[in-house]
C-alpha cells in the first residue's frame, strides 16, 4: 500500500507556529503537503476567491519544512492544492493547528474548519483542529494530540465527505480529560463593538467578543465539553438545510404550487 | 403597532443595482434601513473583520436612496448595523438581491446567505433573495417577487432564528412557474482553475465553475428545481453538526471517556 498523502493547511497563514507543529507532527503518518494562505485569514470563513487570481509560490518555514504559500483564502489553498498544486490529490486534509477554539458558532466563521469543509466538497475526509487559548500556545504538545487523533481517524477509516472539528483544551490545567464526541453548540454569543474616533474624527468600530457565551454551562456541547477540560470532536456536514421547517413550511405557503409540474 | 423595521443588505455592494431594487421593492412594507459592505463581497461567505477596525459612512445610491456604507463583510454590515448603526434593531433582515443564484454548495461561499445566518444568530428573522444568471438581470422584476415573499414571510410571522433562501430563477423563459419548498441540494460543483503566466512569467490560476453541477437533474433540491424555472426557498440552520454520526464515532473512538467524570 503506497504512504497515506496527507494535505496540511490551516487559515493563520503559512508562517504560523501552529502549522508547523502540525506538518510535523504527521511526518509519521505518510507524506505531507502543505498548503496554506500566505498571510492570516482568521475569520475568513468559507470566502473563496474567483474575481481575482491566485498566485502560489513554494516557500520554506518553520525550519526545515517547505510547503506552498498561497495569496488566498483557507477555502482557496484546498482547492488549488487539491486540482493544481499536488502532484497526487492527497487522502487526508488536515487544517490547523489553529490558535484560539472553534467551535459553538465560531465553526461558522471558522477559515480553519472551511478549509476542511471544502477539502468535503471534493470528496476527501479531513478534520480541523484548534487549541483553545489559556496559558500560550503549546503547538508542539499540541501536535501530539492531533497525531494520535489523526492516527485513529485514519484507523476508522473516515470517509469522502466525512470532517471532524476537534478541539484541544489549553494546558494551563494539565493533560485533557480525554476525548468527548460532541454536537456544535448553537447558544448566541455576547459580541458588541468598541467604538472610537480615528485621528480625522471619524467613527470606528472595532469587534470585541467580552463575556462567555451563553453555552459553557451545556457540558453536552463543543462549547461546554472544551470549557471542562475535554478534547471535542465534532462531526460536521454542510447540508444547510433546517430539514424541521420543510414541512410546516410547504403547508403553510399558498403558492407552492407542488405536483402542477 | 409601530411599522416593521427592515434592514436590507447585501454581498455585491451598496453600489450594486439589486440591493436598491430591493430596498425600493420593500418600503411598502416598513421602514427600510440599508447597511452594505462598500465594496463587492462574492464569495466573501461568513467572513469576519476582527482584526481591523469597521468604518462605515452615510452614502447615497440608488437614485433617492441613502443607507451605511461598510468596509467589511456582508456579516459585518449586519452585525455593525443592528449593534451600533440602527437607532432600534430591526425586525427583519433581507439580503439581496443577488447577481446570481446561491443554490447547493454555493450557499457555503455566499455572502448574500451569510448575511441572513448573521441576522439568525442575533435573532432576527432573515431572508437571503438572489436572482439567477441569464437573460440580464430584472432586478425591477425580481423585487416585486422579492416583495410578494417577504410579505408572506412576514404573514407567517416567521419567528427569530429562521432564514430563508430565497432564489428567483432567471426570467429569460417568462415567468416563474410558483413556488417550491425544498432543501439544498450537496451535489459536488465541477470547477478547476484556467493556468497561465503572468508578465514576469509566474503562474497564476483562476478559479472556474465550468459545466453543470451534478445535481441539475435533482427537482426536488433547490439547484434542479431552480433549473426548471421554480422559485426555490429553503430554509436554513447553523448547527453544522453531521448528528448521523455521532452514535457511530461515540462507539468507534475508544478514548471517549463518557461517564468518567
Amino acid at each position: 500500500m503506497p504512504p497515506m498523502r496527507i494535505l496540511v493547511t490551516n487559515d493563520d497563514g503559512i508562517l504560523a507556529p501552529g502549522i508547523a507543529a502540525l506538518a510535523r507532527a504527521l511526518r509519521p503518518l505518510g507524506e505531507i503537503d502543505v498548503a496554506a494562505p500566505a498571510s492570516g485569514q482568521s475569520g475568513a470563513a468559507h470566502a473563496i476567491t474567483f474575481m481575482a487570481p491566485l498566485i502560489a509560490e513554494r516557500v520554506a518555514f518553520g525550519g526545515d519544512l517547505t510547503g506552498w504559500s498561497v495569496d488566498g483564502s483557507p477555502a482557496d489553498s484546498v482547492k488549488l492544492a487539491v486540482r493544481e498544486l499536488c502532484e497526487r490529490p492527497p487522502d487526508l486534509v488536515v487544517s490547523g493547528i489553529n490558535a484560539g477554539a472553534n467551535r459553538g458558532i465560531d465553526v461558522i466563521y471558522s477559515g480553519t474548519v472551511a478549509a476542511a469543509v471544502e477539502a468535503a466538497f471534493i470528496g476527501i475526509p479531513s478534520l480541523a483542529i484548534s487549541l483553545q487559548a489559556g496559558g500560550g500556545f503549546d503547538f508542539e504538545r499540541a501536535g501530539t494530540h492531533a497525531r494520535a487523533i489523526v492516527e485513529r481517524a485514519i484507523e476508522l477509516g473516515i470517509g469522502p465527505g466525512t470532517v471532524l472539528n476537534v478541539n484541544l483544551p489549553s494546558f494551563e490545567r494539565g493533560e485533557p480529560k480525554g476525548v468527548r464526541i460532541v454536537p456544535q453548540s448553537t447558544a448566541p454569543w455576547s459580541d458588541g463593538y468598541l467604538r472610537r474616533e480615528d485621528p480625522r474624527g471619524r467613527a470606528y468600530f472595532w469587534l470585541t467578543a467580552e463575556g462567555d457565551p451563553g453555552g459553557m454551562g451545556q457540558p453536552d456541547t463543543d462549547l461546554g465539553a472544551l470549557h471542562d477540560g475535554w478534547i471535542t470532536i465534532t462531526p460536521l456536514q454542510y447540508d444547510l438545510t433546517q430539514h424541521a421547517q420543510l414541512g410546516w413550511l410547504r403547508s403553510a405557503w399558498p403558492s407552492d404550487a407542488r405536483g402542477r409540474d
